[in-house]
């Protein structure tokens, strides 16, 4: 296998399983192509129908067949029981040899693992969470994992890097004609964004709902214009109870919350945090937690703010409610008060894929936040980031927006606390890198902060008294004196089993098999 | 010249100015081409801006150049001054031979007759109201003027055949990263759903507005994605007073008022007039009246419609309003009340061109219509329709939606007077074929009622005894005694000025160079 460097210092093959790829060279170096991919043209005659009765009525109609490409959203989480349940199908229907392309893969589809191993799923392209990653690692995929951001997906998706042939969208809502929404039903999911460029760009577009409301159907997400047949069914599309947590409490850990402190007097201090500040967090206990501070920083401040954006959440849903945030921009929601924000709120604004973080787009809203706060698995010495493989090397996790959000911010944080177990969190050089260092300014954990010395605020944060700091290579020497030495290497073996992408579609690290212990 | 008859009997010439025409073969006859055009990609990295001081510097930035294709909207109608103003400066740069493909082009567009003359526009790709199409007529436009319906317009523009270079859009109001909507700001015009197949398709998005918001404004009708360049200047892009009329009364004219009541007549008699009930009309007297009159006997028959498409007015808002239809679908607003209501109520629901109209489409909503009422300027005893060219063969009117929602609709009436003036209405042949007289069902006259012998409709009208129907023929009979015989044969020149597209792209007839008189 012939290698080459790519500007992080990894070692990335010229080729694999007959994909060619090209290394990462840094933000906005590679080249662009002229063109997105060009979309299918249907042709529906007045009086045509599309509503169908069953999912194999529908997988027939598809026209799905050996070797194509489908795709789903992962807007029920943890609740979805869309997927499984085409799969069963397919597997039914003798459909083979699969590339599975959803916008995310959870631990509710460990029953997919069964289909990987009985070549149904030869490929996936999609960030992975739980047992099929863990089966990925193991080396039951017999193609491989490409791995991209909510942003690289959308950019994969519209740019035919990743062309979808028939994409299945679990429609909360939806009417004979094919418009749909995510705020009303049962299973009621909140906005349908991570579906918007698959709607768009795929050949073939199924909804599938257990809601069925006479046309027109309001609070439009996707429409009619993009989706080719409704199916109508009984079984419930997800579970309610796994869409959404119910309640979100922040977290009552006195180190997250430390941590979550401490984000706040960072972005205080970088002089950000002002009329017009915006923001983006996630669902975790540190983010809510931060969301909350920031809340309360902007309250006695009298700070209103322009925009929270989502993943949204009941603590941001009140800052916007309380107007310290003037909009929120969601691509997806996290829990009910979201939702019902989404549907009653018109500042609460649904935005697809693309809009949220589009590098090959006229402007994705990430290039307009002033501040994000991130998680990680590990972060290393030059500030490289990973969230995709776990302390043994097995890939347990999707990138979501970290890429995107890092990179368009003004300030990007990452907030971990020092150790996880008896794994430290910052290393020498992390398993696999997933978020380039080169986007990423501060680093707090509960043992201090790191300045990033590349980072355009590093100056100006570090003349800032009222905050010390650390280096990334001090923070890295408390975490290996207090779990006593350096973790050791994770032993891989030679296959390259998943590729990383960057979200401009260039490579930032390989993903190898994981030895079995 | 070569030519080929058409299934309407009209000869259309093989070729045109280099260009190949394809004959019109029927509802759903002409093949579809595979894929529509590829979208331009653009990068935005952090930190660009987009906004542009003025006009100049907006068309500096989009690169125009000689032989471009550029388009704008029309949703300002009588008041817009951005088409003026920025051939004006295309003028003062001495860029050339553009053609010019906007969504309409109307009176207040006369100062462009001039840029005609002067071989600054050399083809056009529109429909046309006013001087513009006088011009044409007159032969002033160096190469062809080709007319699509709003649907075709569309279709045209996603499939490739009208590649747009440079979209200019009026925003009445915009944030500085391309946000736009149409509901805010002094120049409130409504939807902008004409040109959302442009800020998807055009290779160069240029936003121009009077009212700068900050980010992120709300209302999102075309968003950030699609839009390049915003330029904010302090000339009035349109006159408030020609976008909206204010007030729209209906007619009070007995024989118009006797026209719409048979209107209202005939979609009883159809059975269509119940429970789920959808309709479009116009702006026009008739059909404000239509409207009114249909309202009435909803209210009387308890009868709950489904949606109403606008063109919207205030006499549609009324009826959402009081709940006799459950949802507008607009995609133009004729006054403020529209306006209004698009902007406060989330029942009256704002749809892009495509969704409208376009037969490329997963499913326009025109084919899910139950009754249209339309106009014409001529019909012909085969049903043919005429809306664009004037009794003495000039061109003076664009398609509108005429060919979408005649062709979706399960029942297309034509609501018209016998006579104008001294002119039939109902004649032999229509001077012009602009919507095929296969779609259309029912003519509605002050002098009578025929039906269309091929309309599915035709048994079931013919049955009911409630109303007294003549044919066509004896109503032109009428119309020609009347005014003492048959219109004298129009005289034009050879030479071809105009194509008249069908919504599939396919020709219906040629216009030709208009004598002088």
């Amino acid at each position: 296998m012939e290698y080459v460097e790519n500007i992080i210092g990894r070692k990335i093959p010229k080729e694999v399983n007959g994909r060619k790829l090209r290394p990462f060279r840094g933000i906005g170096m590679e080249p662009i192509p002229d063109r997105k991919t060009a979309t299918k043209i249907r042709r529906r005659l007045p009086g045509e129908k599309k509503l169908l009765k069953s999912i194999e009525e529908a997988i027939i109609k598809s026209g799905l067949k050996d070797g194509m490409t489908i795709s789903f959203h992962h807007h029920f989480r943890g609740g979805d029981k869309l997927m499984n349940m085409i799969f069963k199908q397919i597997a039914e229907m003798g459909i083979k040899n699969l590339t599975l392309a959803p916008s995310s893969i959870h631990p509710v589809h460990a029953p997919l693992v069964k289909y990987i191993e009985e070549g149904i799923i030869t490929n996936i392209q999609c960030g992975v969470t739980g047992p099929v990653g863990d089966a990925i690692s193991r080396g039951k995929l017999k193609g491989l994992l490409i791995v991209r951001s909510h942003g690289g997906r959308a950019r994969a998706v519209e740019d035919g890097d990743c062309r979808i042939d028939v994409c299945f969208i679990g429609a909360p809502t939806a009417d004979e004609f094919g418009n749909l929404n995510g705020v009303e039903g049962k299973q009621a999911c909140g906005p349908l964004g991570y579906m918007v460029p698959d709607a768009q760009y795929a050949d073939m577009v199924i909804a599938v709902t257990n809601n069925l409301v006479p046309f027109p159907c309001s609070n439009i997400s996707i429409n009619q214009n993009h989706v080719d047949y409704v199916v109508h069914i009984k079984n419930p599309i997800g579970d309610p109870a796994g869409i959404v947590s119910g309640t979100t409490r922040i977290t009552r850990d006195p180190i997250r919350i430390k941590i979550a402190r401490n984000c706040v007097k960072v972005i205080e201090a970088s002089g950000l945090l002002k009329k017009g500040f915006s923001f983006q967090s996630g669902a975790g206990g540190i983010s809510l937690a931060v969301t909350q501070f920031l809340g309360e920083r902007m309250r006695e401040k009298e700070i209103q703010g322009s925009f929270g954006m989502g993943g949204s959440t009941s603590a941001l849903v009140q800052l916007l409610e309380e107007g310290l945030f003037k909009r929120i921009l969601d691509v997806q929601a996290f829990d009910r008060e979201a939702i019902r924000s989404l549907k009653d709120n018109s500042s609460h604004i649904e935005i697809g894929a693309s809009q949220y973080a589009n590098i090959h787009s006229s402007g994705a809203a990430v290039n307009v936040l002033d501040t994000v706060v991130l998680g990680a698995t590990e972060v290393d010495i030059d500030f490289n980031v990973n969230v995709v493989t776990e302390s043994d090397g097995r890939i347990l996790h999707g990138i979501g927006g970290h890429q995107d959000t890092s990179e368009g911010a003004k300030l990007s944080i990452i907030a971990i606390p020092l150790l996880r177990g008896r794994n430290p969190v910052i290393v020498d050089r992390v398993t696999t890198v997933t978020t380039p260092g080169m986007n990423i300014n501060v680093i707090v954990t509960d043992y201090g902060i790191a300045l990033n010395p590349k980072s355009p605020y590093y100056r100006r944060l570090k003349r800032k008294k009222t905050i010390q700091y650390k280096t990334i290579k001090e923070l890295r020497d408390i975490a290996y004196k207090l779990v006593g030495g350096p973790p050791d290497p994770i032993p891989f073996k030679d296959r390259i089993v998943a590729i990383i992408e960057h979200r401009d579609g260039t490579v930032l690290d390989v993903v190898r098999q994981a030895k079995d212990k």
